[in-house]
Parts: structure tokens; sequence; C-alpha cells
């Protein structure tokens, strides 16, 4: 394919993966934003800022190199979360799409300043472990680059608390609302709504018995290895 | 535009925000309206009483003037909440729309009697701060007159706490529910939305963390005015 | 009109109110009944028991006298609940309808056997005052005639608390579920909408604030008169 | 018909009995599966593994022997809970389908680890008592045979507590989810629904009321044999 062919191609999938939000009930309004990064050909394509969705074309989504900089002029601004994407596809190598939402039940859980505990089986098929809320962003952070510094939150969540960003595809930013990622759009999209419903079930199981520990890691490990990694069992290999 | 065209259009806008409301899920049955106003022309355009959504027409919209006077002696009866609309524009001189809903969630916080603090950034992307909680209003207050002295509790509720309106484009009147408004009808009816989103939000986070506080300023001002003022930066500008 | 046109428009009335039940969202499966009485002529017309909403047929609707026999021998049967409707009607003599659901947020109140408190001015608009809860049905009621006894209760908590069945025109059966009624068959579907929602908002303010109070006597007074009686000014008059 | 006919008929039933999973709302993505057995026949039909609803065809479900094996090398594979329904299968003797689905509310009592209670009719007139909650699987038996061992922690629970999977057609795998079971696939998938909604009902009502107590055994009697067994008298017999 083409540079070109493989920019459609990539605005397709981030135009497409953009519209599940809605469809999922994890955006209202324009609350939500998908990108997809091609490190080859160094280029990151994201969603328009605050364009609606019913409105919203594929032709609109907006192309940026891999620092965030907007190749063709005469595109639409870029989500104003970009900068925090771009911090994100640096330090987690691996990735390849990036979404972000303020979907009900994870922004209760980011608003709360908690992390998530893994409370079951749905928990451990998409994320092997409990997913970190990350610190409080500093008044000076905020100040000095807002949104590359709430990437750089997030990076230095995964650092300190040693969790692997491919392991753990998701994260909630203190006071404000989850990311998720993956391999592709639709994959990160995935993993937000999983995310989303997995804070819906844990905020309600732990009032049913508040006594509620985490699943063991044994348990952890079966299923999260049941879907992931070279044992993997689970749907049609 | 002619008068009658001005007239029209303002039907038209306020008929298509009120459709929005059971669109949202924000109205069930009758329980809504919306109204614009049009201070030069000396005219307010609000749902009729009562009428079912799904049967109205926006040439039924009703036209009064600033006092709520209807000026065409064939029309429907006004929304019975006419008289709050009007004591609104009377008092917040920006607005020109105002919406007013029995949605699920911001009629709970109503009944509680309990502002509504700014937990996260979905707040503050929209109101600068927490949203208010009226009084109750009094026996003589009901009985002189109820629906104008609704909006006069209002009115109250924002010199004494010294909230500015253009800041916080909705309130909770306490044992009833939300008012809010905006720059138009469909700006008012997406202030309802987010109001009734973040209502939803509070209820719970404060459930999953009993010690919750509300975000720092700082971080309140950043997301207010990355989508208001002269340096908003959000959306396409 | 001809009986049989009288029939033929009940029935039709009765399956559009029942189909109203799932629109609404407050019957899954088959877990709901609509019936309609005509004094004069002396007929109920009723759902037939556990038919499927979708498939279900304005001519299968059931017709029995005042006591409950059916009158068409080849008919489907009604509704298994149709004795409680009989106890109602005979009790009740200005109700034209009456609405049996399972919905979710009434059964959660019917089922933790609390009254319903009016909390708030939605509640107020349909219902003047507290919804009651009935007392537990005894094993000798069940025994002797479980539906006919189901309505003697709520008679009964009706006439016990002095409680006016068309000012009030809904209950909870204890560890059961709602029964509301009104002027017509849709018009006790409304009820029954009604009923659920103020039992949502009921059980979620009370956590918001747990020292929540009923709303004042005077502005259950305003809300209720506002919609009913000679003095109403809502809607078209 | 010939053998080939019933199988067509068996895959046309599980397909779309797994369809009315997502359109119930039960299943997100692809956490749900639907399986029937034939026992003359030797045959087990059940949904492939991780297709996506929208995708599927009825004649992509996966057919296989009462062990588990799958009759036809180029058939997709089958859902990996499938250990699982053949262990029920073999030890539950009268069922003709089960479920599995991560519904919303069975997965928030299975995380927490609780039985669940008769708070009312709506579940006595599907489930004839409480719903049990297994026992943690513990490291062994999940290392030794995960799936099957789930099963056998089912039957063990049922033997145990000496309940009759005919009268309580459904479990609540302890950090897991929902089991259900039934005479076909379309009401095991009921049961499946039910049992979503007897669990969202009865996390709420306990905290309205959290003195609540079971219903009355003479209650329990009542709605379940209006419903089953040779003196129901509910639908059209």
């Amino acid at each position: 394919m083409s540079r070109n062919e493989v920019i459609a191609a990539m605005k397709q999938r981030v135009f497409e993966a953009n519209l599940e939000l809605p469809h999922y009930g994890l955006v209202k309004l324009t609350w939500g934003n998908v990108s997809e990064i091609n490190r080859e050909l160094g280029i990151i394509v994201i969603k328009p800022s605050g364009v609606k969705y019913e409105k919203m074309q594929a032709d609109q989504m907006v192309v940026t190199d891999l620092a965030g900089h907007v190749l063709d002029e005469e595109s639409l601004n870029p989500s104003s979360d970009l900068p925090t994407h771009v911090v994100l596809y640096q330090a987690f190598e691996k990735i390849n799409a990036i979404v972000h939402t303020h979907s009900t039940n994870s922004v209760m859980w980011a608003q709360a300043g908690r992390d998530l505990p893994a409370y079951g089986t749905t928990h451990a098929d998409a994320f092997y472990g409990r997913i970190p809320c990350t610190r409080q962003i500093t008044e000076a952070e905020v100040k000095e680059a807002y949104e590359v510094n709430t990437g750089q939150v997030i990076v230095e969540t995964f650092k300190k608390r040693k969790i692997h960003s491919d392991e753990v595809p998701g994260v909630l930013v203190y006071g404000h609302g989850p990311f998720t990622w993956g391999d592709s759009p639709m994959k990160a999209v995935e993993n937000s709504l999983i995310l989303d419903e997995i804070c819906l079930m844990a905020k309600e199981n732990k009032k049913i018995n508040p006594g509620i520990c985490e699943i063991p890691q044994y348990l952890l490990d079966k299923h999260y290895y049941r879907k992931h990694g070279d044992h993997s069992y689970y749907g049609q290999g």
C-alpha cells in the first residue's frame, strides 16, 4: 500500500472506532477520542476536537507526526487530548491505539481516586491485575503543560508500580477519567468498554459484600492466559 | 429577517431542543420544557403545557412577551413553569434559553437537598464550581405565586452565594428538580444532560470513596477555561 | 355504539396499554397485565395469561363479567391476577383501569416492605402522599384464595390508613410488586411508569442525604392540585 | 426427522437463543454461550468460541458428542466453557439446554460470593428457593482442568446443599458468573434474564431495608407452583 492508502485506512479505522464509543454508550456529546499510530510511517491519526459524532466523517480525522504536529494545515484541530496520546505512544512502545472517554462508571472510580481491584474473571479476561488510578496532577504540572503531564503522570504510575502496559491496557486518571489502549483502535475501544463494565460490577459487588477480596492469583492467571499469549485457547486461534 | 421569520426560527429551535429531552432520556411523559428569549424583539417562546412530545409540532410553541403574557389568543397554554423562566430571564441578563426537566439523577440530588460538588473534570468542563441547591420554598411563597417565587428562590441563591449564572449555568431546586440555561436552546439542553450525568457520577463516586474531596481549584480552572472564554482551545474555534 | 363495538374498543385500548408496558421498560417477558372495566355493561377486559407481548393481538384480550367469569368459552385464559383486579374494581368504585407489573424499582420497594415517602414534586404531581406498602399476606389467605386476598389486603390497607384510592392511584404489595390504576388503561400505565420512576429517585436520594425528609404538606398540595381537581391549571384544560 | 434434520433444528435453536443474549442486554462483546443437548442422538450443539454475535451464523454452531468431542473436523472451535456444560449435562439429567453469561447483576453477586436470597415473588416464579453461590475453586482444580472442575464445583454445591437442579435452574459461580439451564435453549435464556433481574432487585431492596427477610415458605410455594408442576394454572396450559 502507498503511504496515502495506509493513512486513508488508518482514518477509516479511527473513524469507525470513534463511532463505536457512542454506540456502546461510552460517550455522551463529544466526550471521547480514539487515535492510532503507525510508528514506521511516523504518523498518528486522531479524532478532531469537539466534532459531533453524528456529523463526523472519516476524512476529518486529523493526521499528525509522532510529536503531535498536524501535517495538513487545512485539517481540523486535533483532539485537545492529543499530547496525552503522544506521551503514551512514546512510553508504551507496543501499543497501536489509544482511547479516552468520560464513560460513566470508569469516571466514578477515577473521581473516587481508587484503583480498580480485580474482583472477578470478567476483569481477569482483559486486565492482568488491578487497574491503577494515578496520583493527582499538581498545580505546577497543570500550568506547565496539562495534557503532556497527564500523560507523564500515567507513565510514572506504571513505572513506579511496575505495571506492564501490555498486560494492563488501561488506567484511571485521578479526578478525570479512563484511558485505554490496544493493538488496534477497535481493541482499545473494547478495553474501554470492558473497563467501564468491570468498574460498574466492582462498585456494586463491594456493596453486596463489604468484605469482598480480589480473586486469587491462580484464577487471575488462568483467565488472563486463557485469552492472551502463546498458550491461549479462547477464540478461533 | 422579519419579526415573523425570527419567531418562526425561534419556534423551530425551541421545538427541536424540546425533542432532544426525551431523545437524551432526560424527560419521561411531559416532564420538561425549553424556552428561548429574544430580548430585542421582547419575545419568549416556550413549550405548550402538557403536550406529548410524540405529537408536538413546531408551530404549537407558545409566544409571549417578556412578562410571560401570551401574544396570540388562539395559541395553546404555555408551560406552567413559564413564570419561573420569566424571572430567570430578568435576573440573568446574558442567558438566551432555559430548560427544566425532572431528569432522574438531577432530581435525586434536588430531593436530597444537596449542592452538587465538583468531583471531576466532567463537571469542570461545563460548570465552574459546585452547583447550588436552593433553600426550601416557604408556604407563603407557594401561596403567593409558586412559579414566580421558584424563580426568585433561584435568583436569591445565586446572589447570596455570589455565583455567576454564566459560569454555573444550572441549579437544583430543593425538592423539585433542575433548571439549566445557555446561549441557545440546544446549549441549555446540553447543560441539562451534563448536569444529570455529573449528578449520577457524584452519587456513586462518593460511595466508592466516602472521603472523596472536590477537585483542586487549579484543575477546575484549567478544565473550565479550556472550553470557555478568550483562552479556550477546545473544539474548532 | 353497540355492545360489541364498545367491547372491541375496550380490547383495543387494553391491548395498546399492555404494549406500552414493555415499551416503557416496565415489563420483562410476560410480567404484567392491564385491564379495563365498563361498569354499565358489566364487563372487564384483561390481558390473556402468559402470552408474549410480541405475538399478542387485540382480539386475544379476554372478556369477563364483573365477577371475573370468562364470557366466551373459546377465549384464552385471562391473566392469573384477574381476581385481584376484580376485588379492586369492587372496592374502588371510581377507577376504570388497573395495571400490574414487576417493574424493577417498584418491586425493590415492595420487596423491602416499605411505604414510598413523598420526597419530591415528581411524586406529588401524581400521588397525593406516600404510597403504601401492604402487610404480608398470611398463609391462610394464600391457601384460601391467593389472588382474591391479594386484592383484599390492598383494600384493607387503604381503608385502615384512610387513603383515598383516587388520590393515591397505586400500591406496593409486600414481597410482590405494584398495582396502579386510573381513569383509563393508558392513565393507569402512566401511573405505573411514574411509580417506578419515583421509587428509583427515592431509593437514591435517601443515600445522598440519609436525613432526608418528605416534602412539606403545602408543597404536596400545590403540586397535586396544580394537576388535579377543579383548580388545576396544568395542560390544555 | 433424520439425524441431520434434528441437528439442523438444534443449530437453529442454539443460534437464535444465543442472539437473545445481546438482545436482552445479558451479554457484551462475546461474553456468553448457549448449548443444547440431545441425549438420544448423543449430541451437544454449542456456540463457537469468541465469534461476534453480529456476524455469527446458524451453521457455525459446533456439534460435539456427549463428552464434548467435536464431531466435524472443519467446524469452528467450540466455546471454551464447553467442558463445564458437559459436566452439568451429565449430572443434571433432566436439563436440555445451558446458558452462561457475564450479565452485569448476576456477576455482581457472583463476585461478592453470596447466595441470592428469595426476596420476592419475581424470584419465586422461576426459582424454588435461594440461588446458591459456589465455593471458590481451588488452585489444584484450576490447574488440573479448570472448565471441567468449574462444572464439578457446581454439581458439588447442588449435592451438598440438597438443591434440585430442576427446581433451581441456575447458579452463581464464585468470582465468575452465572450458569442457568432449562428445558430448551430459549427457556435457559429466560432463566438467565430472570436471574439477572432478581439479582438487581435483591441488591437494591436490601439497601432500602437492611433488615429485609426472605419471603415466607408458603408464598414461595404458591408462586413457584402457580407456574410449575401438575397444579400450575399460569399461562394457556
